[in-house]
């Protein structure tokens, strides 16, 4: 029987690796100290691994596909297909990115003027990428952690991922240049991406993974409208995503079902209340294909 | 850009104001340690405080509105307007209240009989204009915390709030009156309550927690019925609620949707079944706006 | 008034079995130290006992009816009624099962190897059974725990409950034959179950507990379909369940919906959008009666 | 090369057990599920096993030792040498006993009382021996657990252990009789308590841990006197234990060191201080032998 | 029996008070909900209340003494005696302070500059004082908690206790004035302090107290020196406290013993062993009376 | 003021260090979050660290001292100084090593059949110094943890730390060689090791850090003897230190003290009692600088 390997990200998107599977259908199991988890679908081969690694066994063929950050993609420079973008794990708040940060105090202030001096980052690859793309000329050391807490002492500057800055604040660092911005990626090794079986399986792997992500930000409203009404209400509703507009026995009644933004949600409904529908409800949906 | 300041509850309701925040649409995030949670509003400042201190800044307008218990209203005396009542918190229970409270084998048997004791308490105003009403001259201590391990050497009575009474119990006393039965409320400054734009802000979150507190206790309900036993099933319906009856391809069949209250599904579900119903399901719901 | 009167699982099935009755619509409250938990139905009393002596307390009247595994209805060997199979606690796992197990470098191969060695277990009537059905003479010990780490110093042979069989493999013990398959039961007193109050109560009880069940393995999905493509759609979905088609305002549309297996959605997505659905989405369900 | 065969109490008792062992000399390490703890003395091998079960395997020959507590001893009846008796686990506290107890309102006064009566215990044997001492027929059944919240629903009396009541009285019941007072013992099996290497090791352990325990409460203290107070100080030490009392290079002052109880030292160091101690230490003590 | 009532203080010194008093020589037991530890002492009654309430209940003699912080007995500003000053809790960090503090960029420089401001602090007493001896006149609102988040705009000042002021600092709040330092005290009524059991009682118990904060910051050495180095080894030893030098049975050599403090053994020891000191051994003490 | 710069290890040695430094006179406060430790002596500096970094930083000057592993000290391969050897964190155990391993059924016996192969390995630096060694050519990836999970799939060999194998043996790999055996080392930069302050300050913390090594596996005995029975006792005390004999009151008998071994203690003080000591009491040690 042929199978797919697939890697999974081990540490902070682990869990929510497995809620994201879990929601589209399958049943991933992390015993304690394995690194092999089950999955539900004998089709398919799991194996945790670090998200710095993934593309490099991707790449060799040890693995067919994975989930990664594109940050670690670039940063190992090798050659994988990316089957699709995944944008999870802290849902709502900013990009993660890669930043070049200094000292609040320091006299650097662009690029150029690393000349010479100390960077630590755990990205090594992509922080001599930057320089050279610069033509600076600077020492760059591997950071084994606890970057942000070494200038002004043990570093010049570093170059560190970050969501908010907080972290850096802290620190008393100030950001100076984003070298990359990063999502999780659904990596591909090249051979595997055109072999038939693997290919049908990976696409549609995605499409569910795709759809939790999407519902994870709509949600579903139903309500009842006069037909005297439906016009005013219909007009509320956003052009894009075409409402479903049901007859009720009561001739004079329609049922109207829609999907919508759960931004949007927040002032909608109450527009739509003012505008005749009654009977509102709304609920959580678990995947959403438009 | 006007901004609403807004108050939320620091401590035993904070896990449950978030949550029934989020399912409103609001992402509340509050850092540890921090007073000043972000909200993903940007006409809205949060700023956490204790229910004990919020109709203060409320009535005083350094807050626009807050959510505080009624009895913190009642105690502090303050003016301020009620937006909203809000129950939850502790879903499905008897109502908090304040009562006073005495060892089993004490000699005082009601209000009267306090003349010259010593009452320990969180509440002192409450508590002295509960005195005042029943003509009675009595001491008045305000209790730090652990108000019901006081009597009898430390107190002969105290006021203290209670659920279930099962802590007063524990501790061998009776309450003999109650003074004050309490829910959270949704209060506002009244300059900022005339406010137009604060107001409909204000209108708005209010309709879509109430939606939310409604949708916790009821259910939505869908199936599929024959047309000759229509009338028998929407016979089993609550009266109040118009279920939405939709034809099928089908012209022999209708499919009905309804939402009922949580405890009625209970015998409700077996009835339609024993109806006609088909293909039964029953699923959760957001918010509910009747 | 008259009352039901149902033992729960206390232990590893407590927290899951709340769970489920949640679902079904009953607020169980147990508070922490108490074994008489709360109920929000007033015609039912609940008590906490061990899953092993369950079907003693039901068998004399003590209680009327409660949930136990199949496995100590057999081992205390008393006459109970059963109202229900529930498969719950350890979800889209094998089966839970008594096994003989042994280490394995031992010589023995089966049942009638057994003569003259000592078997440690919990379930001494169901190994003696089982001994006498082979015509075997053993020694029988009653373990108080921790069975498994015995053989080869403290006993030859053990009987004792498994799932995936991993906790004996760590203990170097192979399995050689199984004594009994299990699964949580529904059992009831003989002469509850012809109390036509007590029947009712338990039957309806029944019915909403394996709906929950039912629903924890579907999902509801909800799509739009042109007229021109109804047929192929409809052809994809499995036949047994009957989609529910309702006819849009727009008379060429159709909305479609139905319940499928979790399973089956994973493919079945893919293939009905690649069919001509369009908007598909999915949600979870409650309670399900097919 | 010989070894010591000995069982250590898995539960309650365990880690104060480690505890104690380690202040003896030895170092216990208790792998997380293993059962078989390491021990750094090649000439020992652990095994854990729960108290119940102890003297079974003892007494068998299985084990040449064990610790467990008298009351299983006398459960399981079987023969057994004692090697010392080490009264530890919950240090400065009453004795545990397992005691007879029936709810406050039971009409039963007495052992004649249970005549016919259902009594639900973890320790049927001693319950049924009791019994037959006082010539009473009753039902003895034995309880997986929570003995105590069966009286009056699911029996009449109950045979539990207990150290302060607390728990029986909180579940409304009273003691009416004493069934067994019961420390911990360090048993042997009679074969190996005459084997000359054995008895040696056995022996020598016990010295240890008894001089562990003794140590628990007594402190050291070391004062300087001047030699005209010294008869005054002197006279106030507790007759029983002999000080030291060494000469200081200053011939008019000698330094006193002794061993007292704890609870001795509270009064005793003002006292001693009184009569002209001066530089008063204390210290605490791994181990005592008198 | 007479018996002395002791209030212990409830919250962050509990756990420290009861370690205190461990090693002072007495067990007290505080069981979970329990506000009335026993102590195995029966001439002493324990009471757990809060620091802010001791001294009123020990000014009305509802209790003999208590311990609580100097800034609540100044706070309450009623009478009772001090028996001893206990520096325990945070050991080895600066002493507790309420402070007056305002944001780093507010105007006010000092306490005339709070005229017609508002002050939010949980010692409102203490805070009208200050502001009484300064002639200034403001509004001081009681802080149910959270104070150093207020300012600036729930507040133009607060006063708070503060170890390090960081709290303060990370709230942005600078430090303008100092209004009272404070320790633990151990307090006590008027009348108790002058009956003669009672006052005993409370002297022996301050005595032992006293002598474990003592030990804390103390350590034992123990060494061997020969007679030619004794001079020297002496010479090195803080003056103040006489070490013990005994003979050994060796003539030329003396055994020195003594106490000293836990920094000065830092240099202490090297500089002995330099001078000529041999088998340098330290160890701990539990209670030191110089 | 002069200072010491201190570098102490983040991670799994954290905890146990600074409690060597508790137990050797000096505070250290690691405040969550920060990576800058107080301690209570003015002249020194802490700066926690990974122990991967330490020698990097101490060979740049960066920071004059720190501890870290021989191991890393050796993969890095910088000039540092070697002040003392500090074996603590994991007591009693073996010693912790670097191997080679490779899985149970691999061809792979010794470092030459290696050729062409992958390994896998934190310490990149070490294994490629050991394959240059045995003039073998082989891949040698970085792994970022997780690493003994690689093989066979991802990797045909590893090197990694181990102390009892068992997780190499819980995956299957067996141990084919080792590359190096590690310690924990106190360090210091060369030039900061001629400095007259700096060495001297960390002489005397290497003196007090070894005290406190020491002094684990030691315990003092004091006990009384009669002068006829002296000379037996004092030939059963290990030979090397030298006991301290002091004349007691009586002339007839002698205080014996000495500092023995934890292991040696087992088995001595019960041949020390049947030799004719009384008396006997063994008590813990801070430090032992024999």
């Amino acid at each position: 029987m042929p199978v797919l390997k697939l890697g999974l990200p081990k540490g902070s998107l682990e869990e929510s690796t497995v809620e994201m599977f879990q929601k589209a259908g399958y049943k991933i199991d992390i015993q304690s100290r394995s690194y092999y988890p089950s999955i539900d679908d004998p089709e398919i081969q799991c194996v945790l691994l670090r998200a710095q690694e993934m593309s490099r066994y991707v790449a060799e063929g040890l693995l067919d596909c994975g989930l990664t950050g594109y940050d670690w993609v670039v940063e190992n420079g090798l050659e994988v297909v990316e089957i699709a973008e995944l944008v999870y794990g802290k849902v709502g708040r900013k990009p993660l990115r890669w930043v070049l940060a200094v000292p609040n105090n320091s006299d650097i202030k662009e690029a150029k003027d690393l000349e010479g001096k100390r960077i630590a980052t755990e990205a090594v690859g992509m922080t001599k990428r930057y320089l050279a793309e610069h033509g600076v000329n600077a020492t760059v050391e591997f950071s084994w952690g606890a970057t942000e807490v070494k200038p002004p002492y043990l570093a010049d500057a570093i170059v560190e991922i970050t969501e908010t800055g907080s972290s850096l604040k802290a620190n008393n660092l100030k950001i100076i240049d984003t070298l990359c911005e990063t999502t999780t990626r659904f990596i591909a090794n090249p051979t595997a991406a055109q072999d038939p079986f693997k290919r049908r399986k990976m696409d549609r792997l995605a499409l569910l993974l795709q759809a939790v992500l999407t519902a994870e930000n709509r949600v579903g409203l139903m309500m009842n409208v006069h037909k005297d009404k439906l016009e005013t209400v219909l007009a509320k509703l956003p052009a894009l995503q075409r409402p479903t507009v049901a007859h009720l026995s009561d001739e004079n009644w329609f049922s109207l079902t829609t999907v919508i933004d759960k931004h949007v949600a927040r002032d909608l409904i109450t527009d739509l209340m003012q505008a005749g529908a009654e009977g509102l409800v709304e609920y959580s949906l678990n995947k959403v294909i438009l």
